[in-house]
């Protein structure tokens, strides 16, 4: 039994591979510019005011109506916003009971922000009404910037009783449009609300204002011996409080739970300009409604989020990260079953790819290498973050001699130091750029029981055949899967072949058509796929409760068809 | 340093206390009886009339509106409700739009459930309509005992429609009397629907109708090597639709969190008999508003949870106990903040008491001895579950050597074995039973920021003198503090100084005053001490939405006054 244990130690420890490291904080030194961690399609369309594509930046022509996205226009009288996709193409009237902006209004605005503050300048409006993917456009006129709560209140207060539409936007760093207007909408931007009002060392909770970026939360953290309890690969630039509002998902999310149970209480203000002050600090707190849950992931519906109470979480001192290779998805959900098991109170993260993301990494990317010498079918990286770095590294080769014994790992590393970390998590992180190298991409994220994710990737692969190349990554450990296609090209057939049936697959199988990137102006459609009618007519009633009028963030998260007049 | 070391180290281990146990399931050996767990104040009041007290069962008599219960009655035409206490006596009006029940009705019922789920037996009722404490009395002259949910949704809709009022109950062990009728409201209990509906081996995620008792799950969970992410000393009797609805806290929440980030979904019927089928079992899914937290902790008021899915964790191998003795709260303070740190993911429970509660632990209970020789102001439990009895072990010895050398902690054991770890969990667990026998108890729950909790303690024992006796303990780890008054009997000048003192002093820290236990119709008139008027207001207007007629458990969680007629 000792000989065996030993033989499977050198064949882990093969080249140098099972070496370890001990570090603070590998986390931060992950790729965290959205450029890489995120796919950039890089295009911004134009259309005609037939909804017809005449231009798009980067040189490239596409079939009109063919392709899967959406863009804003406000076109003179026409006023229409499509979205493009063979199965969900549908067509978004601007509401005709919203105001125009007259300069009445600007006037009034600058009253109470200052001049600076009320952006009419074209450039800086080019940008606040382009998502970062430059795949959402609106076409706002004004962009306002509120210093503080009261200011965001006399705002709504306004923009209410003169029936002006806002959108409410933070780092704009989300996916799914959600953060850019659709037609004129004015923009409210929180990004000068960005104090931490206060941190406590006892309890680790943080109150701070909605337009810290994520990073800087981390960073003053930091310096505090605390982390948050989610990272993102768009941290650089994401505000906490759009990550609350879209309820954002993450890297952490296997270790610390959603921003549901770690979010302690917000401040929001009401469409009406009411303040709702529900900026708790407790752990437990059974007095009424718990109303602040309406706010986190309503993508800004339901109010604006102005100040959050989150619970951190001590920084622990040790580290480590294995890079392991599997034969078959079976052995993979084996390995969750027991990481969670055996490594259950130090498992930091639990991610996963298989053998055509990494191929597509290698090909794509300079300097990255498998770090395994075997190619292999799936490849999974499991992180540990505990405060004992003898015991952890202990428990951590354990485990994985305990998965090699069990024929479930055939092969794997532990990171020996940052670097090596870091390029094991330039593996995972690099998928979506080079995904975006290689040419079109459809792309999403979905929710599914563990035991079904691969199955949506093999039957897509099945029905596609030499069309596309199919691609499944994510993060197993949370059962969200990032299901991408690459092709040549975006083409009528393809997405024909992937809508509905990628939609009605997950629905079928009880999954979420968005796990963690929101529904926005993309998916307010394709709601049904994951809520039932009874649900979705409560949530249009709370916006109606909430939002008589429908100013705020028109057009996005329920269907637009039940607001319309 | 390291002779200092071996001197700390001898000095931990003085007499039989430094030693160890490895067992793999000490929690499950806790007392679990609610009479052993949890204050039974034992008493059932009667009133005549005019709403004095005429009666009480054990042949204690008191002084009417003296003493802070509240009791229901349906007396003939009066039909009022009383609560007693100085400064929060309050009336309630039974709803007369709400209509009595007819024989009608009852056949209408038999025709649906069957005769013998039609429950109008006398002494079966005198138990539904009692909480367990004995403190609130419902006169209801009907139990319905639904199979599944397409029952309860017929039960609602005919009961919508008739504007009959129900309350919907589970294990009864609620102590806010937010689970028996306050007049004549129709009984729904869920008990026959205790089916447990799926386990998933891989994600840990457990489907149950509600009527399932927590301890029954928890067995269950054992046999798959599972445990659920909340525990209670009402275990044995409360169902986990109970549960979610009153959000319960417990003892697990410092390391699992709250049923906020622990259920994943829900199915629940609402006042309309409308079935909202909210049962994902997915940790990511932004699909719209995640209407199910509306459900969870709103106290049955907004719907009955008929279905949960739950994530539960894996059952970890390893659980240790330590018993601390500290000289001051500033200590105790500062040893939660380094055990969150140094003992950070093993960490399972950090409960407290003070030297009152010990004192009458030690008097009141038999066979109760203090774990540590000396006597010292304040005691801390810490509770480490892992996957590595070695590593655990050293970790927690290691943290407890440091925590002397730094002076936090002036004496301490480790339970060797579960013999040793009941008797102290009987120690924290015991002081309510304690309670119960020193005499007449008032009991608050209430979170406040860590610094805080002990000041409050210091502020009434100077405010109440020789007057009463005070008592701090609970979950430190969590910020909860129960803060309980023994006194020789009830009376006015007592509860004239406690309240509403203890809710302003708890509303002026920014506390809640009910931490874990709900409103109920206990404290449903005192919500504003911990809410603000603009969230209760939006609070009722979801309830209106939800609730049009006000049917389902009237009186509790929001202020009558709101729903007045």
């Amino acid at each position: 039994m000792m000989m065996m244990m030993m033989m499977m130690m050198q064949r882990l420890r093969r080249s140098e591979e099972f070496i370890r490291f001990g570090c603070k904080s590998l986390i931060n030194l992950r790729p965290n510019k959205n450029s890489v961690s995120r796919s950039v399609s890089g295009f911004v369309n134009h259309y005609d005011t037939k909804g017809r594509l005449f231009e798009s930046k980067n040189g490239n022509h596409y079939n009109t109506e063919l392709h899967h996205r959406c863009l804003g226009r406000n076109l003179g009288m026409l006023q229409q916003y499509k979205c493009f996709g063979s199965s969900s193409a549908s067509q978004i009237e601007r509401n005709p009971l919203f105001s125009s902006l007259d300069s009445k209004d600007v006037s009034y605005f600058k009253e109470i922000l200052g001049d600076k503050n009320v952006v009419e300048d074209e450039e800086r409006l080019e940008t606040a009404n382009t998502d970062w993917m430059k795949k959402y456009k609106g076409s706002s006129k004004l962009m306002l910037l509120p210093k503080n709560t009261e200011e965001v209140s006399q705002i709504l207060k306004y923009c209410d009783s003169r029936c002006l539409a806002v959108v409410p936007q933070g780092g704009n760093t989300g996916l799914v449009g959600g953060s850019v207007p659709v037609f004129d909408e004015v923009i409210i931007n929180v990004g000068l609300m960005n104090k931490v009002l206060a941190f406590d060392e006892v309890s680790g909770v943080l109150v701070c204002e909605a337009g810290c970026i994520l990073e800087n939360l981390a960073t003053f953290l930091d310096t505090k011996g605390f982390i948050m309890p989610l990272d993102l690969g768009a941290k650089g630039s994401c505000h906490i409080g759009g990550n609350v509002s879209t309820n954002a998902g993450g890297l952490r999310l296997i270790r610390y739970g959603s921003l549901h149970g770690t979010v302690l209480g917000l401040e929001a203000v009401t469409a009406n300009g009411n303040v709702l002050d529900m900026l708790g600090t407790l752990r437990k707190d059974n007095t009424g409604y718990d109303l602040k849950h309406l706010f986190i992931g309503s993508e800004g519906s339901l109010g604006i989020v102005t100040k959050v109470s989150i619970l951190t979480q001590p920084k622990l001192s040790s580290v480590n990260l294995a890079f392991i290779a599997c034969k078959d998805y079976l052995s993979c959900q084996k390995i969750l079953v027991e990481a969670k098991r055996n490594l259950g109170e130090i498992l930091s993260a639990f991610e996963f790819l298989d053998n055509n993301s990494m191929d597509l990494v290698l090909n794509h990317l300079d300097g990255v290498r498998n770090p395994v010498s075997s190619t292999e079918n799936f490849y999974i990286l499991i992180e540990t973050t505990g405060s004992d770095e003898t015991n952890d590294r202990e428990k951590l080769e354990a485990f994985l001699l305990k998965s090699l014994e069990k024929g479930l790992v055939s092969d794997g590393v532990i990171a020996q130091d940052i670097n090596q970390a870091s390029s094991f998590w330039r593996i995972r992180e690099g998928i979506t750029e080079a995904l975006q190298k290689a040419g079109a991409v459809y792309k999403y994220d979905l929710s599914l029981p563990v035991e079904e994710i691969y199955n949506i990737v093999n039957d897509l692969r099945g029905r596609l055949g030499d069309l596309a190349n199919v691609m499944g990554y994510g993060h197993l450990g949370d059962g969200n899967l990032h299901l991408n296609i690459s092709a040549a090209d975006y083409n009528d057939k393809l997405i024909g072949l992937i809508e509905p049936y990628v939609y009605e697959w997950t629905s079928k199988h009880r999954g979420s058509i968005s796990a963690e990137h929101g529904l926005g102006v993309m998916k307010a459609n394709e709601i049904f796929y994951s809520k039932s009618p009874e649900t979705v007519a409560i949530m249009a009633s709370i916006k109606k409760l909430l939002d008589p009028k429908g100013i705020l963030n028109p057009y996005k998260v329920l269907p637009h068809t039940l607001f319309s007049h």
